[in-house]
């Protein structure tokens, strides 16, 4: 038999109607005599009555949870009273029952699937996979895939897939090995993003690519990464980074709008990475809600307060009231993140009370007027180096956030932009210059001329984020196509043609082969998916993750290898 | 600037306007003092002419071929008498050139691209891919990722991604392995196919599931193999055999138009595996041309002409009139392949002469008839063992093909469906019998009987492939959902419980956990690129390929791996 509709389906129209609907049994009661079942697709669930005199009834009596079931019947309107609005206003009295399968009894009760330890979710992932919550997230990923590939497809965008097998390429993690069979002693690397290859399609002549590429990163796993993951990569040819951002914008929107049905604002906000750290502690801020810092070292330069007199900043952010208790929790997250402390004082009228008040003195008004602080209200305050006190307090604003559950006023979603990053970054570890994205970034060109002196720290990348809910979603650049800057960007990183050439080889005489302007940008499509469903973790919006030991607990992988199948590819364990 | 479209966009209404163009420098000539340039992009190519006092002339003058420029003039008609239709009527009369980029002299001249030796084109992919063949490969790949993606989704197909790094099957061919670094002495392997994967999902409950796949088999590359390659993987549940046909067929008509505004005629034909074998001499016959098989073996039996007398089959086919020279290069194939011989006549008037005819005596009239050999035509015989004898002459079949370009003159295009695989293989080096597709294929309802029986061997699979011009585009099954036909079905191969357990672990528990009926197919979307855009490899419709050693010519990998590398993740070289 053919199913009528999914169950999700059935409406109004097919009231009185006969319908033959498949599925599995969600729940079975048996009250006076007769048969409650509850029919779950992906779609939907619908309650199935089943009576004592039924012909269906010797064959409803076999079923238990989980088992694959088809029935036929009338769909009609539950009694008055029963009604619950919508599907549920309407039940199956059926008239034939077929087992298409039995079930063993799951190993967890499905409906209490959110509270079950993950290990065991993971273990039985195909079980897991069965609860209405896992589906809707797989089916809004699915959704997210067509609305990227129609619109990227509509916008002249050409789909390529780049090598899963190709060489190492230094992109700052780990890369995965393959041995070669036919090649012994040689390795493939699994790609930790398609970035020189995009590139290469730009100079290839594809004017605009995109990719949802597969990215491997063998990194010891924190708390929400896989080693692999799910990238989706784009490059445009004769395009500035407003061309790229622009058409971004109408993407992302376009993608909420076929996944949840919710309409974007364009443009996003635009944050330079400066401002967004300034203000905000993060170059990835969280902007559903305020809290913004308010810079005050200027109240107390040369003044009697050391700790603030001397720093190179000191950032205040206007709390509600709180408790000793809270305000010890948020000073611990401070020093977590590289403060040594977190001072705070209290608004109580037009003055200041507690923590380090009586250090403040003649700052009092222009504190209150500066960070508008309500009564009743904490200031908490970081003074110290730039990045310091920032960072520090943008942990700190994070957990303000959690605590009071900010976010939960602003807008559900809050998209930006955070462009402007810097170009170089000093490894004080290496004592030398490195690049802050990756070398073939592009630098705003009024900058270019800073390369080599001692400003070379200010030169600003065409470099940009998205951002989306405090989750960087996105990230990307304009790249160099200009040989005389790319000289000077190996120069200020240290890298001697001869090293450079040793380690981008063949891509830099692509470089040479008449390379157009272009720039690209790649979403952790993942973490995006993740946001869009209101998932805590990426592993919610992938089908079958690793644990946090890089474990698949269903498919028992990464599994012992043999003698024999290492020395086909010419290696064997080591010490042996 | 910003370019006013592409090239191939321009058109009639652009005459006499001025445009912005980018793209390469496809040629530059210079006659009486003008310079002529044809600009390209991936959309088409114009010319470009510069005049001697033109603002321009001195930049254009820099101009070298496969330079990045940029352009900008009026899009006008040519003169008369130069006009060569559609775009090539209109040039671009020069007012601004800018070099955006300069480019080394190509290795190999870009418009001899076809003719290179195909190491340099893949050394140098990023030039042959600048080539109008190459791009227009790559466009329409994308336009059948887009057209596919659109149609499952609106199909209520949900796109999931499986592991890329998992656990060894056994599906016949050698895995990649990748080492784990945290679980050192342990590997993954990459995926030969998602089959394990989507047949979860299907348990999982998801309904209908596709992906565009990438898989990985290390074999000893044949011909036209890669290491990895790309499969357009579906599977349903709630089907039979019969819907898994339907939808595929809208699906690929729905490809066929999207990409090449081709019609398919629906509904494909369909042959059962022992009919496209017994006619054609292949379980994908190329059906654009005829050339069927005629079985002659009736006449012959137990009569005088010994090679045919005792022979399981003769088969014959009636091909064109031959020279003795193309016999012996048929015979040559035929033989190639497993024939011993290849016997043949040729038909004069109402008499065969020349080859076996003088052993054929009284059954003349009968061949000519069953024949229906044309005057002067030749008949071409193989004789002996069904499959054997099938196979050979199949080979002969498509060696008249290409002989007499017999293709030409059918459709561009023949899709078919190959039905009613056998369920079971002997496997003569084994003693055994074993599967033919996997071990979870379903046989015909009415089969189920014949497993254990000495009739096994006639077991039906409800398994198909789909066959367009020849190739081998797509195959699939609808699998066992009943764990007592698994059970048989194991038996018959020989596999004891625990040795099924052994190599299916959790995913016969997951079978026992409400599996759906389901079934499913996957296509081999490289062939099938291939064949839709003409071309004669899969390399040619793949970005990046690697030759056949598994090697990435352009960017070098396999690389030698060092000590250091393989001691992270518990190896060393063998006997090291």
């Amino acid at each position: 038999m053919k199913r009528t509709a999914m169950i999700g389906q059935l409406s109004p129209t097919h009231a009185s109607q006969t319908v033959v609907l498949q599925g599995w049994v969600n729940r079975r009661r048996d009250l006076g005599g007769l048969i409650f079942l509850e029919l779950r697709d992906r779609s939907g669930l619908v309650q199935v009555q089943v009576e004592p005199d039924s012909p269906a009834f010797a064959e409803a009596d076999r079923l238990r949870a989980e088992y694959v079931a088809e029935i036929e019947g009338t769909y009609q309107l539950r009694p008055e009273g029963q009604r619950k609005g919508g599907a549920a206003d309407y039940e199956v009295i059926a008239s034939r029952v077929a087992v298409l399968n039995t079930a063993k009894t799951p190993p967890f009760e499905l409906e209490k699937g959110a509270e079950v330890a993950e290990d065991i979710r993971l273990k039985y992932r195909y079980l897991d996979l069965r609860r209405p919550e896992m589906q809707r997230r797989l089916m809004l990923r699915s959704k997210a895939v067509a609305a990227v590939t129609a619109f990227l497809d509509g916008e002249g965008f050409v789909q390529v897939e780049t090598p899963m097998l190709t060489k190492s390429t230094p992109e700052g993690a780990r890369d995965f090995l393959v041995p070669s069979r036919l090649n012994p002693g040689e390795v493939y690397a699994l790609p930790q993003s398609p970035q020189l290859f995009k590139q290469l399609l730009m100079i290839a002549g594809l004017d605009r690519y995109y990719q949802l590429a597969r990215c491997f990163r063998d990194e010891d796993l924190r708390a929400d990464r896989q080693p692999d993951f799910t990238q989706l990569d784009m490059e445009l040819s004769f395009v500035d980074q407003e061309d790229v951002l622009e058409l971004q914008e109408r993407l992302l929107a376009h993608v909420f709008q076929e996944t949840l049905g919710v309409k974007l604002a364009l443009p996003f906000a635009r944050l330079s990475y400066r401002d967004a750290v300034d203000r905000y502690g993060s170059d990835k801020p969280d902007l559903r809600f305020g809290l913004s810092f308010a810079e005050v070292g200027d109240l107390f330069a040369g003044g009697a307060f050391a700790a603030f007199a001397g720093a190179e900043t000191v950032k205040v952010i206007a709390a509600p009231e709180l408790t000793r208790k809270q305000i010890d929790e948020l000073e611990r997250i401070a020093k977590q993140n590289g403060a040594r402390g977190l001072a705070w004082a209290k608004r109580s009228g037009e003055g200041l009370s507690g923590g380090i008040s009586k250090f403040l003195g003649d700052q009092t008004a222009a504190l209150l007027e500066r960070t508008g602080v309500a009564e009743g209200g904490t200031l908490l305050f970081a003074a110290g180096g730039w990045k310091a006190a920032t960072a520090a307090l943008g942990a700190v604003r994070l957990a303000l956030r959690d605590l009071f559950d900010l976010a939960a006023d602003g807008p559900a979603f809050h998209v930006s932009w955070v462009t402007d990053f810097p170009q170089l970054e000093y490894d004080e570890d290496a004592g030398r210059w490195t690049y802050m994205h990756h070398p073939f970034t592009a630098p705003h060109p009024e900058d270019v001329a800073l390369f080599g002196t001692e400003r070379q720290g200010e030169i600003r990348a065409q470099a940009y984020d998205l951002v989306l809910n405090g989750f960087e979603i996105g990230g990307g650049s304009v790249r160099i196509h200009d040989p005389a800057v790319q000289e000077k960007m190996f120069a200020a990183i240290g890298f001697t043609p001869e090293e450079a050439h040793r380690q981008f080889g063949f891509f830099l005489n692509a470089l040479e082969a008449g390379t157009p302007p272009h720039g690209g940008i790649a979403w952790g499509f993942d973490r995006l998916v993740m946001v869009l469903s209101g998932a805590a973790s990426i592993r919610e919006v992938i089908a079958f993750p690793k644990n946090n030991r890089g474990v698949d607990l269903m498919a028992q992988a990464p599994s012992p290898v043999t003698p024999a199948q290492l020395a086909e590819v010419g290696l064997e364990l080591l010490g042996d």
